[in-house]
């Protein structure tokens, strides 16, 4: 499949994912009589992908893996878009790559010498124990009069008079505009009938296998298909309020990955260095090492942007489902691959932890604020920020079901208490009434995570008051706003008094609520549940701001119709900043 | 001043900006009679700091600029959150510091070979013409009994026995909480008495140096305290309409920068090796080189993560105002790096170019789409999107008049129409009337940047058509936000069908608009205007929308009022995510 390598660094560092995911899947189902997965992964890049800290990343990881069948064919040719490399970049890249560990040849002359080229590639590819660099010295718009060498080559066409020049150096005929040379359309034609036969030979390979291994060669088939295992998705973890403990949110996430582990081999993935945190690892997990190709967990570093674009080219590899782990302020680190999945409609799964202010001590720094609107304003993006347990089945479970959509699982660092209302099934509504109320509610308190439970004790004391409330759980809100006009409108009417709950920045929430609870600002150190009490995060808050706005609209009435107009573009798929 | 370096990777990024600055200062102030700025950069890091890619990217830039007196110092432990470094880091750090061109030492002792570390530091500054890196062996939790050399001593407390078990160890009280050894008290009085005694040294030297050269003393003074030239903010440029040829913003933004570099030598900044495309490079600069470090224009080559963090540790340093600039999609590289400048409160003006779907045939990976909500929702961030050298203007007056503020101007990388109603003064306000109407509007349109174009034309085909439309151009809705309410209410009433115009996300402004024109999914490749086209943004999209808005309040009215109810919390400074 195709992936999206625009934007520097993403290439090389997708190419470590699917040389590891090669590693992976011949460590899985390679037998000494069938040899499946059996393939080198090739890399062209330049200058600007080795000085962007993702590849940095990457080639670090390969290295220490020891991916031998990536092949990386350094297109050095001194020039970036500012001009020479002596502006920025003087540091000794072959040096650098054989301190990762990489097997590393230089290539002169690639005009004069190919094979010079042709003897390293062969090096390359004999030394299986390492992966290759194979710096080439190459020349910027080779051929051209004027911009030979020179950096104004690089974003620009050439112009009718270099492009005449540059073809008739090269022998070409200079006023043809498409023109193959008929030595290269036979190499082309060669390599097309020797691919085909190459391919029947593996279908012959693969189809002795079904017979000898039928229940392995199905399940081979149904990754690739990108289909899911029959039971994964009615074996989620359910919760029984009275008899199940109370945990946080990345506890139940645990629970989920220790679900879907043992039944879903594809589910490959790890943690940047934060798997006592994340809580990522399944239960009997082996690494995936250099020895260990076989396993299935991953341990990424602390190396955030790659752990992203290295999960894209497992991705694109095929017959994985890879999952990757951080804090969830720390997708500011990684926001370039995250994109990418999105952008390339990979289904990878995103699990972010300690997912508010209330991480407490470590403080504003490790405090995502902006992070779940940054996430939801990307589009084909699923944000899950679970409630409870319920709910975190729910996330998983349309995590594994949407293949062609990333989701981002959002999970809390401290506990938090089950729903009465919540289940796996309305969970995956991406929003539904918590607490009901007899007859029309008074007002709505709709939150997310953590913060739904202040809306729960809210509505108790509102009750007590002779006011009904009704509490909406909105674990994601893309998911919602795919749901029916009807449904939509079932759960948040629109011109009820609405009151969100979130203890992040306030931008999105006006499309759901006539006033919102949130964060203007950076957060702060301290006890998780001393940092909620200083913003407003408390069950006694919501319930003075739901009286207040309950007040206001008496007084200032009546209340406007939010957001759910018959407009087309308003609210649903058209309108919600997805597609 | 204070950093904040708790995300990995920050703070000896943040130190080479800390080195780069007063190898600057030095360059520019220090005369053979007075020296003023001469200072050495220490950073201690660990492991987690070098795998990051901004610290990769970084470095490598520091030892391009042969930054001799950055020193860090690399606490070797071998052990990161997840247990041992060989599960994930088992590169040669030592040989790539050497291949950035810096200066390496091992330290193997440094518990009973203090003396080791002390000639290492003592080789370190010697090497004038390297930044050095002293790779020192350390044990983590050193001297507690069961935990020494292990992961658990990371991230929670010892424990107990373990305390006292390593207080013992080391000789100490194992029963006082606060004690300090007699010895430790001396060592750092004495240091208090040196420091303050060569503070006086310094002291006389700058009122000797103020006495000599008074222009350049009150310089120094008036950069170190964060104050602009007094006459920066009066020679913004201007644009007359008929007189002043229309341009890309993105050019406007280099007219800026233009005015700004010459009279406002804090101004200091560059390029992620985007230079003529973000058109960021001022006339006559000189570059920032090894060489040459009075340069103020930095190459920072193709590493915005680095080259945000960079910034902050100019800034840090005092006496600069950096500035830096790529493309706005790339905001997803830089992400962790710009919100600790928000965080940390620092100045810094990033350019943005290239800033929508209309950049056109780089397609989707370069079109930004979520990018402005992102940085919208991040507190203490101004975000700028100007329509015109006007706003533009205002863009850059704001951005330098905000020293605790950073700000994102974002620029267009096609030509924009000047609008009748701007000036400098009316885009400071964050949001203002460019088309007015006579008496009250029937319809409202609001957008931002190259937007703001096809609003006008709209509202006068609609005037053609009896419909007064309200054009407001909004390049700032944080500065919005922070104006009087009875301001914001001149200007979007809220009870006025409102429509915005944005080519982005429609995430945030469901609390300025009945209805919105806005991007549900990534772009698409071709000429920037048949993009924009493909998605709606034409003049006659917005007539058509206009028109459907009134159409459907016609008949569901009446229109419900927006925004700008009394509640306090509900907009302006409390509730508009910033604070």
């Amino acid at each position: 499949m195709e992936v999206c390598t625009g934007p520097l660094g993403q290439g090389i560092t997708n190419a470590v994912g699917l040389a590891m995911a090669e590693a992976h899947m011949a460590a899985t189902y390679n037998t000494s009589d069938f040899t499946l997965f059996d393939n080198h992964t090739w890399v062209i890049c330049g200058d600007g992908c080795l000085q962007e800290g993702i590849s940095s990343e990457a080639s670090s990881l390969a290295g220490h893996l020891g991916l031998g069948k990536l092949i990386v064919l350094y297109d050095d040719n001194n020039i970036t878009i500012d001009g020479s490399t002596d502006l920025s970049f003087t540091e000794d890249v072959k040096k650098r790559y054989e301190a990762y560990g990489w097997h590393v040849q230089q290539v002169k002359d690639v005009v004069t010498q190919l094979d010079d080229l042709r003897a390293a590639l062969d090096a390359a590819k004999k030394e299986t124990s390492k992966p290759s660099l194979i710096a080439i010295n190459t020349l910027i718009g080779q051929g051209s009069p004027s911009k030979q060498g020179d950096h104004s080559a690089h974003g620009a066409p050439l112009g009718a008079s270099d492009l005449k020049g540059a073809k008739e150096g090269w022998g070409l005929p200079p006023d043809e505009m498409f023109y193959i040379p008929e030595d290269v359309k036979t190499v082309f034609q060669e390599a097309t009938a020797k691919n085909e036969s190459r391919m029947a030979e593996w279908q012959a390979v693969f189809d002795k296998f079904a017979i000898a291994e039928p229940v392995k060669a199905e399940e081979i088939q149904r990754r690739f298909a990108g289909q899911l295992p029959a039971d994964i998705l009615e074996n989620m973890p359910t919760f029984t309020i009275g008899q199940d403990k109370d945990l946080a949110t990345r506890q139940y996430s645990e629970q989920c990955i220790n679900a879907i582990a043992p039944r879903m081999p594809e589910f490959v993935g790890g943690s940047a260095d934060l798997t006592p945190s994340n809580n990522t690892r399944p239960k009997g997990a082996v690494d995936f090492q250099k020895d260990t190709p076989h396993g299935r967990y991953i341990r990424f570093g602390i190396r955030e942007h790659a752990m992203g674009a290295i999960c894209n080219g497992m991705f694109a590899y095929g017959g994985l489902r890879p999952f990757c782990a951080t804090f969830l302020t720390f997708y500011g680190y990684m926001a370039g691959a995250v994109r990418l999945s999105a952008l390339s409609q990979m289904g990878i799964v995103y699990i972010f932890t300690h997912d508010s202010i209330a991480l407490g001590e470590d403080g504003p720094t490790h405090q995502p604020v902006e992070t779940l609107e940054c996430m939801r304003s990307t589009p084909n993006l699923h944000v899950w920020r679970p409630a409870d347990s319920n709910e975190m089945s729910a996330a998983y479970a349309s995590a594994l079901d949407h293949h062609t959509t990333p989701s981002a699982i959002c999970a809390s660092r401290q506990g938090v208490k089950a729903l009465f209302g919540s289940s796996t099934e309305n969970g995956r509504k991406g929003a539904y009434i918590a607490v009901d109320t007899e007859g029309t509610p008074d007002i709505i308190l709709v939150g997310s995570g953590s913060e739904v439970g202040f809306c729960v004790s809210a509505a108790e004391t509102l009750l007590g008051q002779g006011i009904s409330a009704r509490v909406v759980s909105m674990p994601c809100q893309e998911v919602f706003l795919s749901q029916t006009m009807k449904y939509q409108k079932s759960v948040l009417p629109g011109d009820i008094p609405t009151l969100s709950v979130e203890a992040s920045s306030v931008h999105g929430w006006h499309r759901f609520s006539h006033d919102q609870i949130s964060m203007g600002r950076f957060g702060a150190s301290g006890p998780g549940g001393k940092v909620f009490e200083k913003f407003g995060f408390t069950a006694s808050n919501v319930t003075a701001r739901a009286i207040a706005l309950l007040e206001f609209y008496k007084t200032h009435g009546p209340c406007p119709a939010l957001g759910n107009r018959p407009l087309p573009q308003f609210m649903g798929m058209n309108g919600n900043g997805k597609h």
